[in-house]
């Protein structure tokens, strides 16, 4: 009979486990039959020893296989997931949804809510009034099938034994390792049916992954998890050493959305959406290479293609498309303060974790699942790295629906930007591209 | 405030830990405010990472501070203890406490049932009809005046943290780490009241430190433990590749030490109670040096003076003194079972915790907490390594009460010997001092 204790280990002892340990290790997680500590213990060894790509594959496997898995096969073409490892400011997959969709590739995507500096895409897209985010599996298909693009909330109970292992990691300290953070993130993409994967790995001070070689790590493990399982996956590898765009809030990242698909966007927010969206157009066979994907997708916007399909989108999920064309429908917050800069110079730096976490202040997160999310409040930058500033020159604009909280995110936000006197380094966006 | 996922992390990283931190997670543990899989989860790092000196130290303190502390004080002269790492055949507490006492060093010794092959010390007294080991401390403490050694029963609520950690090492596999298995020992010692340890490390196969090398390690952490803590520790390592003496089982093992103390016991065992009572002589300030305390021992036993005393301890706690002068009034076994050489040749080995789980399988032990000892059962062998022997002459005689258990402990012995055409390497028994 098999044994938690001696599967500890060996593990313990470097050794590969057997697919067969590694299934009686996440069943046993799954349904409780193994204990919390023993599971700790486990999770130990392997933040010190390691698992090979094997052993990491088939983790995810059985992982994903631990709870439902959703059939998306009725929908025509390949279906190609976007996946986020999650920043301050990113607000893509509303803009890459539609773009990516008026070029013939199906986006199928179930998205959360979960804790963060603003909400996740599905709060985000309830800014538009009437939006429905709880669809039905057929009218889900039935729209993607119809208007190529459909985003619904995830109900599905998706990979249960990730949740619980994460749950423990959390609280053990054995968050960081290659292995666990990939099959987490693969194994709830896996389960949720798409053909093909693009992955966006951020790397940066507002990145979990602060190190360019962790990002890469990260990312050709996902790419190993996905070539085992047969789903084609690309990972890129892209900056965030300062937020993404100058909108971090709900409404005002929404609206960012909306002026990528005008061609108004900010350059570094395009240049990811036409980056991302040419590989899901390459995944999904609808361009040849990555050049004709990009030439596609800078097409979607200049011909106004990509902007009338977030109506469809929009409307499609009764919401009202009248504020795609009009976004100052949106409501304004009750106050907007701006944040001054104290000394004149060259924005050197601008921490993104701590541009979230004004935000976060303002009201625009969840600190906990029973946070009510204020879709309208937000911080709105006018300055980003390598910017000249002026002493008094607005850095941000605070949108807030509370003094209070606006001054303390003013401090956060002053602490956030650094001023000097040297120009920056110019960083690329796009950092590397890791493919199978 | 202190927490212990930041704990974990630290020791994690390869970090020292401040005696704050690890007074945190003792009374933690102590008090279960924190929860198991933190507590598997540091200790798994603790195995990876392992602890210095100064660390190992302050856990060991912090635990023996969990729960009760004995108070010795009120007995005249230097309390030497002595305690063993466990192995096959070890009587040596029985004997050694008589030949010590009559040296004039007092033996104040608390001792536990536990799991094994064999009982525990306490048992093994049993054998002699009237013994009392649960003694109030009062009486314990009178008797050690009066003729210098008393064994009793631990009753008081000795280091419950050691306890509550050891219950969740042997289920998380964090038992192989020296820091921990070196603090778990001296923890118990230290609240045990003595002014002064010898500690017998086993090694071999019969032993839980199967390497040279781990038990001097052991012992060095041991004594360095003791040296912290300011009573003076001799780690003596001690070879247990075979049992010690002949006999396993508790009324066996008990005429054996009447055996060594009538200067007729086997080698191995009668010159590891002069060695190590030696030391208990020296420690005590009965001897200047170890040759002196090995002369005092050794006349200690051609005297007479320490089978006296025995009968003096045997008397003093109730027993049956009449049993020390006449063994043969011990009861016997129902059977008496010789298990034959199946070849002609050499002893080259005989692997001592087989020759225990054979003790055991005839009833000797206790396999869990409500198991009952049968004090008369257990393997008495013809034969030890280097040994010649004829096919069908008789290896070990097994005293039995049932039949069927006889059985099945024969083909456990059987499978212990192995007999060869080459002389073993002859092994010293005392391997190893290790002092401050």
């Amino acid at each position: 009979m098999m044994r938690m204790l001696d599967i500890i280990h060996k593990k313990r002892e470097g050794l590969e486990l057997t697919p067969e340990e590694i299934q009686f290790f996440v069943k046993g997680v799954t349904d409780e039959t193994i204990p919390d500590y023993q599971t700790a213990a486990f999770l130990m060894t392997v933040v010190f020893q390691g698992m090979n790509s094997k052993e990491t594959a088939l983790l995810t496997e059985a992982m994903m296989h631990s709870g439902d898995t959703i059939d998306l096969s009725s929908i025509q073409g390949i279906k190609v997931d976007k996946h986020s490892t999650g920043g301050v400011g990113d607000k893509t997959t509303i803009a890459l949804g539609p773009m990516v969709a008026s070029c013939g590739v199906p986006v199928a995507k179930m998205s959360g809510r979960g804790l963060g500096h603003t909400g996740g895409t599905i709060d985000k897209l309830e800014s538009f009034p009437g939006f429905q985010t709880s669809l039905p599996i057929e009218r889900f298909i039935q729209q993607v099938n119809d208007i190529k693009v459909a985003v619904a909330g995830q109900t599905a109970n998706l990979a249960p034994a990730d949740k619980k292992l994460y749950a423990l990691r959390d609280v053990t300290d054995t968050i960081e390792n290659i292995s666990l953070i990939a099959g987490s993130i693969m194994s709830k993409k896996l389960a949720s049916g798409a053909d093909a994967i693009v992955l966006d790995v951020k790397t940066g001070s507002g990145a979990f992954m602060k190190t360019r070689e962790d990002a890469v790590a990260l990312g050709k493990a996902m790419v190993e998890i996905g070539d085992h399982m047969g789903r084609e996956t690309v990972a890129v590898v892209t900056d965030m050493d300062q937020p993404l765009g100058l909108a971090v809030g709900n409404i005002l990242e929404v609206k960012e959305a909306i002026d990528v698909l005008k061609g108004q966007g900010p350059d570094d927010i395009t240049e990811l959406c036409v980056h991302l969206g040419a590989w899901m157009l390459v995944l999904g066979k609808k361009a040849g290479n990555l050049e004709e994907g990009e030439q596609a997708m800078q097409d979607s916007i200049s011909s106004g293609r990509a902007l009338e399909r977030m109506k469809q989108f929009v409307s499609s999920q009764g919401g009202d498309s009248g504020y795609v064309e009009d976004p100052s429908l949106f409501p304004a917050t009750k106050h907007m303060l701006e944040v001054k800069a104290t000394s004149t110079g060259i924005v050197t730096q601008i921490d993104a974790e701590n541009i979230g976490r004004a935000a976060l202040i303002l009201g625009a997160g969840r600190e906990n699942k029973d946070s009510v999310i204020d879709l309208s409040v937000g911080v709105l930058l006018h300055k980003k790295t390598g910017d000249p500033v002026e002493k008094d020159e607005p850095l941000v604009t605070l949108h807030a629906n509370d003094l209070e909280k606006a001054k303390e995110a003013e401090a956060v936000v002053l602490e956030a930007y650094s001023i000097g006197q040297e120009q920056p380094a110019k960083k690329p966006l796009i950092i590397e591209v890791i493919q199978a």
